[in-house]
């Protein structure tokens, strides 16, 4: 049968509680396929950090680079928590992984489901997927400042964009939209304010929009595409963007279809020199962690993209078929309700799965 | 009497029609006040451009800073013009002007009026403003490429941020937020991945705050900011974020207070050794152009922040007044209707102010 090492880390706050219902739908999805996934467990996060004092070793990160794919839950402490104010967990762990394992690919979908309220008081059919950039833009670390901590302080951030690097998920963002039926990309960045960043994104999509003839293509101003995110989201198919605005306009997303409980994402290598990594939208939330408050759906839902990732497309859909069949029975306004804690929403839709 | 010069740049597309009625409503607004406008009218934009080429001339920009306020319609010609290819309207003319008259705060309120529809299912009591820095950040023009047009092309925009920048206008924040009864101050920034820039914004605004001991301070992240815009827009009172963030975050709160037909802005200097500048947030609309369907209640509300800020507070409480009576006044969904054409929004809004 077919191995696979699954990296699992499942971080801060609530994290450890939803990534155990991922892992719990996770087996129960793939009961049936000729395969087996070898979990290794990697204690990583604020947690780690205030033990220890690291943050990501290059011990963990090449044992890490060595698996075939990674589940994260959540990473980041305590807000405002003094002994972490010199920790960057976020850059130090999270972005260091997207960067080191060159998840180029953010692949962030966005669908109401049915029976799911949003905020929108007519959010029409929202179903789009938004493929950030994850390697370069104004998320390098490219910045410093001078005079730190005087009235003359300068601080700069470089935004580094190459051919290389925007070509390359552009491409996949045209690959996404040829496979969905409404067959339409948006380019959204900022091209006439930052007109050197903007004008090879907008280039690259151009000529590469000449070998998808079937693939319609338009642009919209990032501030024009929060707007419309808002009146009228079925416009959108697929979103291709920077890893600023992508990081924008996916929680923009989440929140409009149905919050970011539900919202899963990919942080995606391609080329499979690296392994990719699946992760919720949320955060770590610690003032409800430990609690089983928090919703697993949003893991769960990464699990699926994962599995579609692996080729493992039908254990996918039974995730997704099994998610869908539960929201869809959630009662009253359709929110997550302390009704049910965090590991009755795993149990449930493993039921699902597994009386079919 | 008191002489106020105004210079009055229509501009392009729906500019003129909304900003002939924002002129009009100034007239009926000041009649009764010992105080004269003296309008000087400037032909500038993508029109003025294709005729002779020019975007700002330096006889234009000195004439223009001569006079002690701005009101702008619109700029920006036919997206795609390949005439205007190689004009940048927006970054030769607008921001050249935001940067040229230092209006480091731009300064958007939102408002939901009584019987404006919100694309939000509950929107709540939505009335804060934003505090967008105007003269710094990734706008500052500070961007360049190497290769370019090859598939080894680099191409960077640079974020400048300084302490003499960011205290000048997180200062004016917190003025503008010790004015208003919630006395709540939100700083939105990255600073978890944009660690120097975001640095430099927070300590600022930790140190102001200690003086200003009855305004209450919190932080959001960009991406969250945009949920609660969508989820619970009344938790906000007073953003202070940077050009950039602030740009966004203005078009998406112009979307849930009802569009941007009614979002109104103010490019301010507030040392006063420049005119400042008032525009509706919306564009030039070319589309829409010439046919009435523009709704001048953007260019309208901004003529109320020009009073404001010009310390004709009473006929800036007329205008606003006015506009509020004539929006509860709309039928149907409340939206503007084709019913009524541009200028007879502006003649409704001067009658309601003559009448009393
Ligand atoms: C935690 C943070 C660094 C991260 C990001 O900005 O990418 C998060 O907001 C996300 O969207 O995954
Ligand atoms: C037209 C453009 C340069 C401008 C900006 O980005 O500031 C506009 O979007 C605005 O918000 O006034």
């Amino acid at each position: 049968s077919r191995q696979i090492k699954l990296a699992v880390i499942p971080g801060d706050g609530i994290g450890p509680e939803v990534v155990a219902e991922a892992v719990k739908v996770l087996s129960a999805a793939t009961v049936a396929d000729d395969v087996e996934f070898a979990l290794t467990w990697f204690s990583l996060g604020a947690t780690r950090f205030l033990e220890t004092g690291d943050v990501l070793t290059d011990a963990d990160l090449g044992a890490i680079a060595a698996q075939d794919a990674i589940l994260l839950g959540a990473v980041g402490g305590v807000p405002g928590d003094p002994r972490l104010a010199n920790a960057n967990i976020e850059r130090g762990l999270l972005l260091r992984l997207r960067f080191s394992l060159d998840h180029y690919v953010n692949l962030r979908p966005s669908v109401l489901f049915p029976g799911v309220p949003s905020p929108l008081a007519a959010p029409g059919n929202v179903d789009f997927v938004v493929v950030r950039e994850g390697t370069e833009g104004p998320y390098v670390g490219n910045g410093g400042a001078i005079r730190q901590g005087t009235a003359h302080e300068v601080a700069n951030e470089v935004s580094v964009n190459t051919a290389f690097g925007v070509e390359r998920v552009v491409r996949f963002a045209f690959e996404v939209a040829q496979g969905r039926p409404a067959k339409h990309l948006t380019l959204v960045h900022k091209t006439n304010v930052l007109v050197f960043a903007g004008g090879l994104w907008q280039r690259i999509v151009t000529a590469v929009a000449a070998e998808y003839p079937d693939v319609s293509v338009d642009y919209l101003h990032v501030d024009a595409a929060t707007i419309f995110l808002v009146t009228n989201p079925s416009r959108f198919d697929v979103i291709v963007t920077d890893n600023l605005f992508g990081d924008i306009l996916t929680d923009l997303a989440a929140a409009i279809s149905g919050g970011i409980g539900l919202a899963a994402s990919g942080n995606i290598n391609p080329d499979g020199r690296f392994p990719s990594m699946f992760e919720p939208v949320h955060g770590s939330a610690p003032d409800i962690a430990g609690k089983q408050l928090a919703d697993p759906t949003a893991a769960i839902l990464s699990v699926a993209l994962m599995l579609d990732h692996l080729g493992l497309t039908d254990a996918a859909a039974r995730v997704r078929d099994a998610v869908v069949a539960d929201i869809a029975a959630r009662t009253g306004n359709g929110a997550f309700t302390a009704s049910r804690g965090t590991s009755e929403v795993g149990d449930a839709i493993v039921t699902r799965m597994t009386d079919k």
